[in-house]
């Protein structure tokens, strides 16, 4: 609030001392600086956050410009500088579409005008960036939240020398989506964020097997992997089998997509892990069905099959088959999309999911020459990244290179090729000419395999098997997170006993008068 | 969710005995009313809240089709019926689109198809609507949060016949926008909504007066008019005085709005309030300047002159003036429109204010005849209506009549009837024609006679004036809830000592492991 109610000439319009010249504008911070360093002594130090640039042109502060001057004259008042850029859109930005790093040319001059330690962000996850910073005088700390979050042993690992394990980051932002929605913190990368205190699950230690009981994990994806590399951990004897020829599910077709490789960290690193265990073994290329699984004879089987996108449009919107959305008829799914299939313009992404998918495949589609429309009934562009901060920058990056957007409308049918479309609000229908329609709707969860085990039950004991578990999108679909945290809870409660009740402690309030 | 996930055919695709006929959908909720009604037998009654129609047409539950039928089938097992429409937007609609007992026919075939009891909602307020629904078989009993919020002693007040004294519900449903913005309850017509316990505050008992000090209020618009009603009430001798020849200031005038009739409220109870009180004097056309003030000697001033949008377009997005946003350079506010203003179009609105004005204006300007379009640097038309259930009525009420839509575009200049504009995504920017612009942009407060009289603080004593005030818009301009609360908390605080600390009762929690 200094910053936007008093430093800024676009937002203070005062005529007294406190506004009018920088000196002026500047006068409440320092006289607050002033009175914090007076009255805390040196009992403690006094560190200052700043964000130095607003990345608004001559509307807002430029690193450059003011922004300079600020830390100029203010240089030797604080006790440590924590310099950023503003606003959180701008400070959080996620790997999709910022380097590592990002932040750097906009606070590397700060160490030159103080001899006050600077601490700065960028997302920062690897060691020898972290240290080339300090060496060359950039930084004196590096600071990491979100990598901290989906590592909270960064520094120790860093430390160890124990580069390999370090869970890096993806930047994808489900942290802070958390916030927007007032819901509990969740990472991507770490599925013990949040859970330390309420299920017991520490980042970094394991309960050890309570029996010599096999386990086959079905389907390599996020849930597979993570499922395999927490049993790994706890010791069980593991069989990880992949039908394709690659480990990572899902994740390995989503980080082709433009922006996403920093994603491919979720395979990476569990792939990584496992590797060297000796008690977990992995198959590619190897699918099974019912009677393959129950001939193998593992004790317990987690299901880790993922889940596909539907062809026929049901989703959020259409709660009813989308006439003419039938496969092999220029009708397309993200699947098919990643799997390069030959798709010919113009092309309609009809996305009624509204997270990264829609937005991510239009960009993809358009990058590739095509022409491209991308059609959702909600108000913008991938609707939930305005939860991950991405909304603007996707929505703007789509337009700037032509991709034509129609919100607030719903797809109706497809004859050939013509679509049927209606507007939300004024509910009139449209006919729109596309050769080709990607569908970005509903997922089904891949559990064929499942249901035929199911159907085995009474087989079981004479194969050996005690359990069948359904995990991740195979339980059903939802984002990687969730995917990961369902292999972890998985690996986590095999052979615990079951809880009473609630199965995590609960912080209840009680109300205490001031 | 049994409603929407077994009862709805759009979301039952199953094919077991809880899919299919409408017996099999219905079977869950049947089984979970009699388990219910055999675990409590005869320790309590178990009514059930049913919406009979969804006002989606064949996609949904229709109250002539299968939303009757399922009243049928369960008619006698529960022991009440709490009948209504649903989602929550048709449920609770505005009285800006609904009128009072908009549910009725709806829900009036239920008391024909069961012995049991039957209550509804439908915004009630009127004793006599409430009285004819019961004599004509409607409903047995009459439902009613809001105008419950608005009134807590709406029953209290018909039994014992003050239908004066009820403080009726507007229908704005600012209530319900604290619900999406997580924050706590309020209400336009109830101050005290909210601070009972926290500031003891009883919304029908005043503590006395605790000196003979005479108070002057400036202005009666919802904060002076709620002061004075609140100073009456505990009193004081009040003077209130008005430069108009009407109470009610800016409720004088929006309730001239189309749908904003009811809004005119918030005067009309005061004002009926008022006008019985022995010691509340009210003069209208009776402006005041600092000379009159002094001159009157009275020893508290409330200074309620209210608040004015500006010409130049400041506001939410652009901190420095418009360039051509002058005031008569066909620039009009939106009290020039409400004071009829001759407006030629076609027009603009630049709405970057995003509450109803906006809308409202665009909707009276293109039923008065002029080509309209509404810019909003916003994602859609009023988007803080999205948190008072009203956006997707508001948006398509205005496409459906004509009026074009430019969300997502700001405002750069005004050229003659040239119009500049920048796509908010795109950053291209448009020139467009338009013979009439009218900003909702910022209000400024009206606080002339406030710093002439802060001015002249040195010849206070001598003139008998003890204080000076600032409430409602004269003090921040804001919605008329906050107007409302800001002269019912001045009235409360006169003459009563100043509390210590912070000025509240909180709760504060304790984390009490489960």
């Amino acid at each position: 609030t200094i910053l936007t109610d008093f430093l800024s000439r676009r937002n203070n319009d005062r005529t007294d001392e406190y506004g009018g010249s920088l000196e002026n504008r500047v006068r409440l911070f320092r006289e607050i600086l002033q009175d914090t360093l007076e009255a805390v002594g040196d009992t403690c130090a006094v560190p200052v956050r700043f964000a130095v640039d607003e990345l608004m042109g001559d509307n807002g502060l430029l690193c450059t410009e003011e922004g300079h001057d600020v830390i100029e004259m203010l240089a030797e008042l604080p006790d440590l500088w924590d310099v950023n850029i503003a606003s959180w859109e701008n400070d959080s930005q996620t790997s999709r579409f910022a380097e590592e790093g990002f932040q750097e040319p906009f606070i590397d001059f700060v160490k030159k005008v103080t001899t006050k330690p600077v601490v700065g962000v960028g997302r920062y996850t690897s060691p020898d960036r972290m240290v080339s910073l300090v060496k060359n005088g950039v930084l004196d700390m590096i600071g990491a939240a979100r990598p901290s979050i989906a590592d909270p042993f960064l520094p120790k690992k860093i430390e160890e020398g124990r580069i390999e394990d370090i869970r890096e980051c993806i930047g994808c932002n489900i942290c802070v989506t958390g916030d927007h929605l007032m819901i509990p913190m969740r990472c991507t990368q770490n599925a013990t964020m949040g859970e330390e205190w309420r299920r017991g699950w520490h980042p970094e230690k394991f309960a050890a097997k309570t029996s010599d009981d096999s386990v086959l994990v079905v389907g390599a994806g996020p849930a597979g992997l993570e499922a395999s590399r927490v049993l790994g951990e706890r010791g069980y004897s593991v069989v990880l089998a992949e039908k394709s020829d690659a480990l990572g599910g899902r994740v390995a077709a989503e980080r082709t997509l433009p922006g996403l490789s920093a994603w491919g960290r979720v395979s990476d690193y569990r792939t990584g892990q496992i590797q060297p265990m000796v008690n977990v073994e992995t198959y590619l290329s190897s699918e099974l069905d019912a009677d393959a699984v129950m001939e193998f004879g593992a004790a317990h089987v987690a299901i880790a099959t993922g889940s596909q996108w539907r062809y026929d449009g049901v989703g959020k919107t259409n709660h009813f088959p989308v006439p003419g959305a039938v496969k092999d008829a220029n009708v397309y799914t993200p699947e098919d999309v990643m799997a390069s299939a030959e798709i010919k313009g113009p092309v309609l992404v009809f996305d009624d999911d509204g997270y990264y998918m829609g937005g991510v495949l239009a960009e993809k589609l358009c990058k590739d020459g095509l022409d491209v429309t991308l059609m959702t009934p909600d108000v913008d562009v991938s609707n939930f990244t305005n939860n991950s901060l991405e909304q603007h920058t996707i929505q703007s990056g789509l337009m700037k290179m032509g991709v034509k957007v129609m919100a607030k409308h719903v797809l109706n049918a497809i004859e050939g090729t013509s679509v049927r479309a209606t507007c939300v609000y004024t509910e009139a229908e449209k006919i729109l000419e596309f050769v080709s329609v990607v569908m970005v709707t509903g997922q089904l969860p891949r559990n064929d395999l499942y249901y035929a085990l199911i159907d085995r039950e009474s087989e079981w004991a004479d194969a050996g098997i005690k359990s069948v578990t359904r995990i991740g999108d195979a339980e059903g679909p939802a984002i990687i997170a969730a995917a990961v945290w369902s292999g972890h809870r998985y690996a986590r409660e095999l052979g615990e006993p079951k809880t009473e009740g609630v199965p995590f402690k609960r912080e209840i309030t009680e109300i205490v008068p001031d």
